[in-house]
């Protein structure tokens, strides 16, 4: 899977994925990450990419004629399965949506910064936009991060243990079960029994229990789904 | 405003932090940053801060030892208004959430790897727990990041223009209207007349407007709330 990133503050993202599990997945050769600064494709020698927008108000606005080069420069090489735009105002990312990308091959993220991008470049080339949550960032470089951890994890082989992903919160809507490690007992508080018992039938029912009064609790909502 | 985040991997969070926004909120004082390597606090010269879980399966739970003498070693110089635990079970994180943590003074982030935390430190030690979404990542660290940055960027002084933040999506449970800049015309694709009238009235108008009806076809349910 190749994912390229267009963005005006590459350096932003250079930690995240040259660390832990992403760095494995591509030095498995799993994972493509490849981030472009957008102002190869700015409109001047100041390297502008962005500019005051129309109506007024606070907050900048990034231009199309960069963004639909740099869209464009990359398809000469590249026919991309989506190219998202990471925005507060998409539909919510979630773990269906991380196992449905898992399978494309070729990805576009564009990260907006400041007020976003001029609505034109959405309208026009965009094929999908995602939101990874109900609040505001700085810009979309973390969201972006945050899509290519959630969907490279699940890429087969990037995970040590391959059946680690299936037990996770979510996969089946339900939490995952509390997790409990040595020492049993800890400044007096104890690891529940049943998980102490040896028998695989008795903590899996202990498992599925927890999961199911979790999820009532916390989440009711995705039972619903 | 202080943030002291325990992690595994705080070289993951290096650039996330000395970039754009983020690096000028900690340049300005306004917000100070600090990664905390958990291996400080691990029960051997092996730097083990984890083990296998209780009841068998796929996947490293980490360990009760390291995880508290860390809190407890922070907590001798601070005193902490929250210790947050960045889980996918835990409360969602959105904008109100954000608004809310900004107020704070002192805050830890506990961030999961491999499997998650041992249940007992959820338990005794952290005080709130959230998730920045209905995915699994592949540890905590990025949801580190992005509450980090949904909540500095809306200190006081950190945004060069403080207005920007006011007319964010969900601030007023309302998604912000789409926004143009330079050219009118691209490719034959204009902006909306009303945005070019030079008129505040017109353009404030069109503005709620677009907010409504885009709120009304994304996201009805915050038109609920």
């Amino acid at each position: 899977m190749k994912i390229d990133i267009i963005t005006v503050v590459p350096e932003l993202l250079e930690s995240p994925f040259s660390h832990s599990i992403m760095k494995r997945a591509q030095d498995k050769g799993l994972l493509q990450v490849k981030t472009h600064n957008l102002r190869q494709w700015a409109i001047n020698q100041h390297g502008q990419v962005d500019d005051y927008q129309y109506g007024g108000g606070a907050g900048m606005v990034m231009l199309c004629e960069p963004l639909a080069n740099a869209i464009e420069t990359l398809q000469k090489d590249t026919v991309y399965d989506e190219i998202i735009y990471v925005t507060p105002d998409g539909p919510q990312f979630n773990q269906q949506m991380a196992n449905q990308l898992s399978m494309k091959e070729n990805i576009i993220i564009i990260c907006g910064h400041y007020k976003g991008i001029d609505q034109r470049i959405r309208d026009h080339f965009v094929t999908r936009e995602i939101s990874i949550g109900d609040y505001v960032l700085s810009g979309g470089e973390l969201a972006a991060a945050v899509i290519v951890d959630a969907v490279g994890r699940l890429l087969p082989g990037v995970l040590n243990d391959e059946t680690s992903a299936l037990f996770d919160s979510f996969q089946d809507n339900l939490l995952a079960p509390p997790v409990y490690t040595r020492p049993a007992s800890f400044r007096g508080w104890e690891v529940p029994t049943p998980l102490l018992s040896g028998n695989p039938k008795i903590v899996d029912e202990w498992r599925y229990e927890a999961s199911l009064r979790l999820t009532e609790l916390k989440r009711p909502d995705l039972m619903k789904e």
